[in-house]
């Protein structure tokens, strides 16, 4: 087999991002721990009917099917499988299938693959890591959860800012009852219309906006510069209340949508100050949410646009007797590292797990250096034993290629027993070594795992 | 929607078997880093021509295309996609790709989901996952590599056993050197055919055994005789090398054999007494492995056959100028936990991360309630605050359905701020409620977390 070229879209990682990877990972399962979620993992496949009732991206499906079946009469419908491209609609599955043994309200996270048959660009890829929150209630579900899904998604990206170097985000949350209340008390009909316009506002600017809600919607002049207009909003503070009740619109449902919005940011901007902002033009996936919405860009790398996302849905799914409305929030974990990695942004301070590695000077040593390294491991340190006995200079080289920061040496007899002699152990970045003895010897602990950091 | 059902083949496990599994993955991860493997993951989909190079197990593959590609052209054959159904083919075809920026000996462990065609049962899945360790060298691999990696293998399952109450375990290793050797030692020419047949010994008995390698094979009665004999030697010591060399044939390689078989058995025999068995009769995947191999089966549960096994090849991937042998070793997750959490052998002390539910009486308390939790969970401990201002009764309830251990309740005033009234807590399973401090207050350790154990 020649060398093996990467595929588009799938992107891996090597060694020491992967460290990286692990490290997120181990950040935003402790986090979501610490608040009371509990981890489910959905097999990879789902039935196609049950894929494409979310129609929009039934086109970027992967099917699956074995290979011999090729040669077989075709699959029926109902029994084909597809890979999930999200982890909401598994987990809309997976709470009407077991729903009889779940406690609601349900909080689950979740961190799996998924795949889309998108066309592979930085930042779009056809597998890739998510990592979800949600809490699901049973017919009902208290409007404070709208808040604390975002407080905990901002606590996650504050730690992976402050301990693993990430960049800082700003987090743009917006309340689709704000909007739709909006629109209705501006006497506007089609209020999915509007929205549809109204979220192109990023990419084409507030006049044409106002040229597509005047010209395909027969808007007023008008009623459109009132669209564009709340559609600039953008505060850091409860302020932008006051800035739509300037435009003079009355409606019970905007009402309720700034009310919910201003408790969100107030209580945000105490817990996480100038992390949150609303932003009444943020509109996605209308079809979809029914209140809260939110989005996350990395500071400094608002290009890669939102790297994750969320909100409130009335009904994650239904069984024909209970409703389940949920909110939920999504780390898009390939997407923001892929990026950071490639570019060599962040980076661990060693490609392997290992802290010592105990040299091995000939083969009739190996005995004792391997009880060395149990003793050092069984206090939690991760040791190797040198893979060839060989002069120390080859064992340093071993060792620094690696980035294992300690050498351990001497201490050993040649018939395998603990000898008298004293051991030594070096740090190969310092240089310096000293007399250490396996049962009480502790690294710094910062050497103890790699760390992750800005390269 | 109505309640879906499950798809055969594809299991998923409730919150609590899913924290049993996350344990067991913890315990794993941890052994293996503590002896410096790093982790890779690789993605899902292969080359349809790298996973077919393993021949019989083409037909279990799935492929995976495009939903809209069905329409099109045929993808051609090498651009066609399927799952993965190990993760060393993966592994081999990553350390191809990326070898020039991988130090070996490389050390790594992946832990992944695999897919199969199989007809599904019980320990037979379409889906499920692996934990592999390996130790690939560029050209050459030290033999005590061989030792090591079963080592790793036992520690951890020593740690399943003693830390989360998995069955015990007993590996079952042999070498394929000792038992070519032997058959050429014997002057057996179809040495292959001979280890096909031999392999059923466990299915078919050793007089039937015997019988094929007459009438099949056409050796004497006397050759046969000593091949269902030495199929039959199984010992907990270094014992088996007299009954081998009793047998009465010599060779080479089948000194070199027992040389490797008997350290092995040594050297696991002091570090993890009882656990490991030379057993001259285990053959597997012989197109393949090229010294020692390994099974493992789990103590009271043999029916379930070997639920981990690996073994030293000589050529895990060459890419016509580097050859890369390697010796590794995969644990069989879904098919040892499936079995155990479906029979309840195996359980979580509770659903939920959470040990803590802050209570809430009244609406006006929340804030108040959710600065006691940050104050809880800043010190680590995993908290919830009442999804509802509820009696005191209902809230004992929520948490008592979850498992979770500790109601906290008082301490909160209505204006949001903490009061200056003690807040009290109260362990659900004794009544047992004292003043406590959401400064200062720990749980006990073995409450901080669910455990696991046995039923």
């Amino acid at each position: 087999m020649s060398r093996p070229k990467p595929i588009s879209g799938y992107p891996e990682f090597l060694p020491a991002g992967r460290i990286v990877e692990q490290q997120v990972l181990d950040v935003l399962r402790e986090t979501f721990e610490l608040h009371g979620f509990g981890s489910i993992e959905t097999r990879a496949v789902e039935p196609m009917d049950v894929l494409a009732r979310k129609g929009e991206i039934t086109k970027e499906i992967f099917t699956v099917r074995r290979l011999h079946a090729d040669d077989e009469a075709p699959v029926p419908a109902g029994d084909q499988l597809g890979l999930h491209f999200d982890l909401t609609v598994p987990f809309a599955r997976y709470v009407l299938e077991h729903g009889g043994h779940l406690s609601f309200p349900f909080r689950r996270y979740q961190m799996q693959k998924v795949w889309r048959g998108e066309r592979p660009q930085e930042g779009r890829y056809r597998e890739f890591l998510q990592a979800d929150i949600d809490i699901v209630g049973a017919e009902n579900l208290a409007a404070h959860h709208d808040v604390e899904i975002p407080l905990v998604a901002l606590e996650a990206f504050e730690r992976l800012h402050t301990e693993l170097g990430l960049p800082p985000v700003v987090m743009h949350v917006n309340n689709r009852k704000l909007l739709q209340g909006f629109y209705e008390g501006l006497g506007i009909d089609d209020t999915a219309g509007a929205l549809q316009r109204v979220d192109k506002f990023d990419k084409i600017g507030g006049p044409a906006v106002a040229d597509l809600l005047t010209g395909e919607l027969g808007l007023s002049d008008e009623v459109a510069a009132k669209c564009v207009a709340i559609a600039g909003i953008c505060t850091g503070d409860t302020s932008f209340v006051d800035q739509v009740r300037a435009l003079g619109v009355e409606n019970p449902l905007l009402d309720e949508g700034l009310g919910e919005l201003a408790e969100l940011v107030r209580v945000a901007g105490a817990a996480v100050p100038g992390r949150l902002v609303a932003d009444l033009k943020i509109a996605r996936g209308l079809d979809y949410y029914t209140g809260t919405v939110y989005e996350t860009e990395l500071v400094g790398h608002e290009k890669m646009g939102s790297v994750a996302s969320g909100g409130r849905y009335d009904s994650l799914a239904s069984d024909g007797k209970v409703t389940y409305p949920g909110v939920g929030f999504s780390f898009g974990v390939t997407r923001i590292l892929a990026p950071l990695l490639n570019r060599g942004e962040l980076t661990a301070t060693r490609s392997v797990p290992t802290c010592v590695l105990v040299a091995v000077d000939s083969e009739d040593t190996r005995a004792a250096a391997i009880a060395t390294a149990g003793k050092l491991r069984a206090r939690g340190i991760p040791t190797e034993v040198a893979p060839k006995a060989d002069r120390f200079g080859k064992q340093i080289k071993y060792a620094d290629r690696r980035g294992i920061p300690f050498v351990w040496f001497g201490g050993q007899t040649g018939d395998g027993a603990d000898g008298p002699q004293s051991a030594q152990v070096k740090d190969i970045r310092s240089g310096e070594q000293v007399d250490a003895d396996a049962d009480s010897w502790q690294p710094p602990a910062a050497d103890l795992h790699p760390r992750v950091g800005t390269a």
